[in-house]
This record gives C-alpha cells, sequence and structure tokens, in this order.
C-alpha cells in the first residue's frame, strides 16, 4: 500500500512514546479506538507507526504512515491528514513528510516555477531581486513611481504588498493597471522585463474580479496569502486562471516559530507550498526585521522548493522580512543562484538613488552567483 | 477615527516593550519604519499604541489601535491585520479583538445562529448532543445506521467527520444522500427533527458539486474546516448558499496551544469565527481526548460566542474531542444551556444500545438545564 509518511518530533510527551504514536497514528487517520474499526476498514485505511527514536532526553521522533488514500488527492486534506487534530496535541511538530509519486498525478506541483520567472525576465542564472510597493494609503502615482525606478534598475520582480487590498474592485483595477503601465514602460526604455505581482485577496465575486483584472492586463502572477485564504483555495484561484503565484507567509509563523509544536519551515513553506503549485515562497531566512528562530531550516527549505520531488517543477525561494540590498548581493554566496531576496524599507529609504542602487545590486548579485542553476 | 484594538501578550519581550509595541504597530499597518511614511498616510492608516502594561516579570499587555479601514471589510485581511505577520515574532500572543459597529455591516455574522439551530429542530432551551458519522471507509449503510440510531434516540445534531471526504462527487453524493435519507425515516418515526451536517471541502468545482448536492437535498448546513479552506473562503462558500455552517477546528491548535504565541481560544475559535458567520463552533474544552490547555478559556470563548457583539446572533459553542455521554449529561451546569456536546466514540462504543443512552442522556440534558436560554 503506498503510504505518506509524516515525521513528528515530540517534546517532554505526556505519556509513553509509543502510545502517543498510537493514539496520533489513529487520530489523524479513523479518530476512533481501535476496537470499534472494522478490520477491512483498519486495514485500508488506518494510520500506521513506523518508528518509534529517542533522540535525547526530552526528545522522540515519531514515524507515522499514512494510507494515500486518506488525502483524498487534495492539498487541503492532506494538511488536515497530517496535522488537522494533533495540532491540538501538547508538543508535537511535523518535522517530515514523504509522499508517493502518484500523489503528484492530483497535485503536479508550479505551473511554471524557477524555469518560468527566469525565461519571463530573461535571467537565466543569478540570485533575483524583488521588492515591494507600500505603503497602503500611498497615492497611486508613487506605488507607480517606485515600480518604476525599480524596473529601470534592472530589477527582477515587483510584488504588492500583502496589506495593498482595495474594498472596492475599480480602486484595485486603477492600482494595479498604473502600476503595470509603469513596468512596461520602464521595458520600453530597458529593453528588460520586470515580473509584477499583484497582491489579490478575499472571496467569491470580488476575487474573482480581482483575477479578471489582472489576467485582463496580461500579467503573469499574483502574490497570495495561503494561511489566510487557505492553501488550496489560493492554489485554485490561481491555477484557474492560468497564474503563476507567489506565496506569502502571513499567519504561517504560528506554524513556524515554535520549536515543540506546529510545522517546521521546510514541510510547511517549502514541500506542501510547492505540491500546492506556488512558483515562489517567501519565508524569513537569516537577518533583517523578521527572521527564522531556527538555524538549520534555511537551507533545508531551499532544498524542499528546489530539489528533487517527482516531477512536480521547483519553486523559486525568497527571503523576505526587512532584508537589505547588502544581504541581496551576497545572498547566491550561501545558497546558490536559485533564491531572490525580497528588499523593501531598505530600497524605498534610497529614495531618488533607488534606480542607482538596484542598478549595483544586481550587478553584485550577478559578480556573487556560484554558476548554480 | 474608528479603530480595531487587538491586544497582545508579549511574553519576555526580546526589546524594550515601549519599542515592541511601536513596532507591531507599524509591522500589521504600514510595515514601514515612522520617517518613510508620508504623513497623511500614517495619519489615515498607521497603527497606533494605546497601552503598554506590565502584567508580572515576565510579561506584557500591548494594546494597539488599527484604523478600521485596513481591514477592507473582508475576515480574510482582518486575519492578515491582528496577526500576519506577527505570527513570526518571538512569543506575542493575540488574545483579545474589539471590532467597531461599523465592522459589521459588511461581516453580519451568522445567518441563523443558536435561534435557527434551535427552531430547526424544535428545541427551545437545553444543551445539544451532536454526534458524529465516522470512521472513513465505512460502507455508506452503516453510516447511516449510526445516523437513524442517534436521530431515533432524540439526539439534535449529526456531523460528518472531518475525515469524511470523497475524491469522487458520485461517492460524496451516494454517502450524503443515505445518511440525509437515514434523518428523514427516523423524523418520520419520531416526529422530531435531527439536524444532519455532512462536511463539505476542497475547491472550485468540487466544492460546488458538493454544495449543490446539499443544497439541493435540502438540508440545513454543513461542516466546514476554516483553518484549512481559509475562514473568509469557508464563509464564503455557505453563505452564497443559504447554508449555515459548523466551523471544525482543525489545524487551529496551532494557533490556540501555546500560552506565549498564537491567538487565544476566545478571539480565534469565538470572536473571529463568529464574525465570519459560523453557526456552530467547536473547540476543546474540558475533558475527553483532547482538551484545552488553558484553564480560563472555556467560559470566555462561550461568552465570545453567545455574548452580545453589535447586531450579531449567536454562535453555538460546541466541546469535542471525545466528549463522553455523561459530560454532555452535565454540560448545562457549568456553561448553561447555549452549548452543544460532541460524543463520537464513547457513543459509537454502545453499538445496539446507542438509541437506549442517547434518549437517557437527553433526559437528563433537559433536567440538568439551567433555565439560561
Amino acid at each position: 500500500m503506498q503510504l505518506i509518511t509524516a515525521r513528528y518530533l515530540a517534546t517532554q510527551p505526556d505519556r509513553d512514546p509509543d502510545v502517543l504514536a498510537e493514539n496520533i497514528a489513529r487520530e489523524q487517520s479513523l479518530e476512533l479506538t481501535r476496537a470499534l474499526i472494522p478490520d477491512p476498514v483498519a486495514e485500508r485505511f488506518l494510520g500506521r507507526v513506523l518508528n518509534v527514536i529517542r533522540l535525547d532526553d526530552e526528545r522522540w521522533q515519531l514515524d507515522i504512515g499514512y494510507p494515500m488514500a486518506l488525502a483524498s488527492k487534495q492539498i487541503g486534506q492532506l494538511l488536515q491528514l497530517v496535522y488537522g487534530n494533533v495540532s491540538f496535541y501538547p508538543r508535537i511538530r511535523l518535522t517530515g513528510l514523504t509522499l508517493p509519486e502518484s500523489l503528484f498525478d492530483r497535485l503536479p506541483g508550479p505551473i511554471g516555477g524557477i524555469g518560468a520567472i527566469r525565461s519571463a525576465i530573461d535571467v537565466p542564472e543569478r540570485a533575483l531581486l524583488m521588492t515591494v510597493l507600500k505603503p497602503r494609503g500611498s497615492a497611486v502615482d508613487s506605488l507607480a513611481a517606485l515600480a518604476l525606478a525599480f524596473a529601470r534598475g534592472g530589477g527582477d520582480i515587483v510584488k504588492d504588498d500583502q496589506n495593498l487590498v482595495d474594498a472596492e474592485p475599480v480602486d484595485f483595477a486603477l492600482r494595479v493597471t498604473a502600476c503595470a503601465r509603469a513596468m512596461e514602460r520602464a521595458a520600453d526604455e530597458t529593453g528588460r522585463r520586470c515580473l509584477y505581482l499583484p497582491h489579490v485577496a478575499g472571496s467569491g465575486a470580488h476575487l474573482q474580479c480581482q483575477l479578471d483584472i489582472v489576467a485582463g492586463l496580461g500579467l503573469k502572477g499574483v502574490v497570495l496569502c495561503p494561511w489566510i485564504m487557505g492553501l488550496e483555495s489560493a492554489a485554485h484561484a490561481a491555477r484557474e486562471r492560468g497564474l503563476m503565484w507567489l506565496a506569502h507567509p502571513a499567519m504561517a509563523g504560528s506554524f513556524t516559530e515554535p520549536n515543540d509544536r506546529g510545522i517546521a519551515t521546510p514541510v510547511l513553506l517549502g514541500t506542501l507550498v510547492r505540491l500546492a503549485g506556488a512558483d515562489i515562497s517567501i519565508f524569513p531566512g537569516h537577518g533583517g526585521r523578521i527572521q527564522t528562530g531556527h538555524g538549520d531550516d534555511v537551507g533545508a527549505t531551499c532544498k524542499a522548493l528546489t530539489g528533487s520531488m517527482g516531477p512536480l517543477r521547483p519553486t523559486l525561494p525568497c527571503f523576505g522580512g526587512g532584508k537589505t540590498l547588502e544581504q541581496a548581493s551576497r545572498a547566491a554566496e550561501r545558497y546558490g543562484n536559485d533564491v531572490a531576496v525580497l528588499v523593501g524599507g531598505d530600497l524605498i529609504a534610497r529614495g531618488p538613488a533607488i534606480r542607482r542602487d538596484v542598478e549595483t545590486t544586481i550587478a553584485a548579485m550577478h559578480n556573487s552567483g556560484t554558476g548554480q542553476a
């Protein structure tokens, strides 16, 4: 039988670790004591304990196998399966997830991924520079001017801030159109392309209206907040329109930041986001205003996004949360070329020097490249 | 200016608490240092520190006011506003949320709530008994037989387990139809109504197809998992069809269970779920297989769901996670009549005595009522 295997870290387990492992296997699959489950149902659907390993005085590793059918070929139900109810158990963290290849038939990952992004902006190799349009409440002209200066300097990707949300679609249309036009103007001047990703949010007709506007402008992608919209809802919204999407991690810190609970960054913002089809995944990384509390997560998250995963295309890892141009210049030294760095405030603070400083940074990113692609 | 006020608990703050409060106010609103925000934008949109109070040696209470416009009249964006990025800050927990009345124009709460549920089953006063259809993988007949026995005993609400998900709509249709028919049969026999809430999941056409089937059967509501589907996506799916919905808390433990991070149960599974329009909110409460780690949350969550909140109808609080018939019998003694108790395994284990034990429990719930309604 094909199994989805989940690795949990149990810290200071509140019961015998072997019993705990059995409890989790049942809780996350059939949610009944074994005696109440008919044998044929248990054989096909009950989760099973694969390994219980003592790591140190306080911590155990529990490996559980779940029959693949329990995911119902849905990314949302996969979340349910591996962490739904156990999120209420004391000190259980999901730290690993391995999926059978046949699950990829229905969860095929990014429609574009790193290759499509590089192709859209014609940058085959080096690390990429991204900026963000903010603050909310700014005049449309001033956001468009920021996008224009960044694109003129040769920047790679402009995204809307996740706080840029309009209660009325007409305001969204005016703002996004102005920024898209600024990008076209820069492209006409420089002969280079910069990718613009508007933030799309909400539900129902309002959500669809924003997606119509984005598609109508011929833009290639959007920013979505999957931990607010729902991972599957976000993935579906983008895929239905053939749009690429950047997964913003708002709210995800509740899962990733505790050491003893939640879901580790490489699983949540790596494996799961890639499986859902995000083309770019932002996560904190090291340094800046917001950084991950886990020293070893950054490389592992990059690997989860870009390493081999059946037929899935790689998702572009992007470090965000108050990163600087200086950090962007050196990103490839540590993590290779297939990363992006999001620089917001440090760039906006340059004022009239934005274009020049973007040029300088892109040149430094080019020179510090590792040759890996 | 109308403010949304958020109360945060900072445990072992990593910087001066006054500075931390200013940082959060900026992070969650405009995400730029003050010097980079034009004055007119700051006046209209910048979050502001209202109070910084030392609670003890380790903990501070930070009250922040956010201009109401930042929520963009969307429940999803309200989540973004009060906890999006700050989820990555060390040891910050959202413990309180107060909303201006005018926000209720666009976030009007439940379409039915406690009153509509009581009316549908003609139980004007006492605490309510709910059960759950499981395990997944059971024959349809066996799930329908469980529903039938519960309804014949006079049980109030039957919900699908959140693991009951079909990859193919035809299987959903067959299963839900059989269970709905069982409920009709029981109603014909007993003259009483029991509410059946199928679990609906996924996205796009598959989600819509399930909702079509539920509406076509004339059922009054569904189970949704808002922390998997997205709170706003879930609310929209139900509201568009005029269906009531039960909010299942899968994944929500990541927010509620740490003491020093995340979002307190009364805010997440109380205020926010009610504002989104859930008619029933399940949360762990005391006792049973899954229980909350916070002694004082249960009453506060009930109050957040049922107490005065502008024009919003009250949402029915439901204790779940391995509760027993014995606990159900006594629930009203502690929390009043406006609660439901979800009993799964303890009821299923009764086998042929299910109907009788439901009758006995309902009688006990009737007798232990407080007269509060």
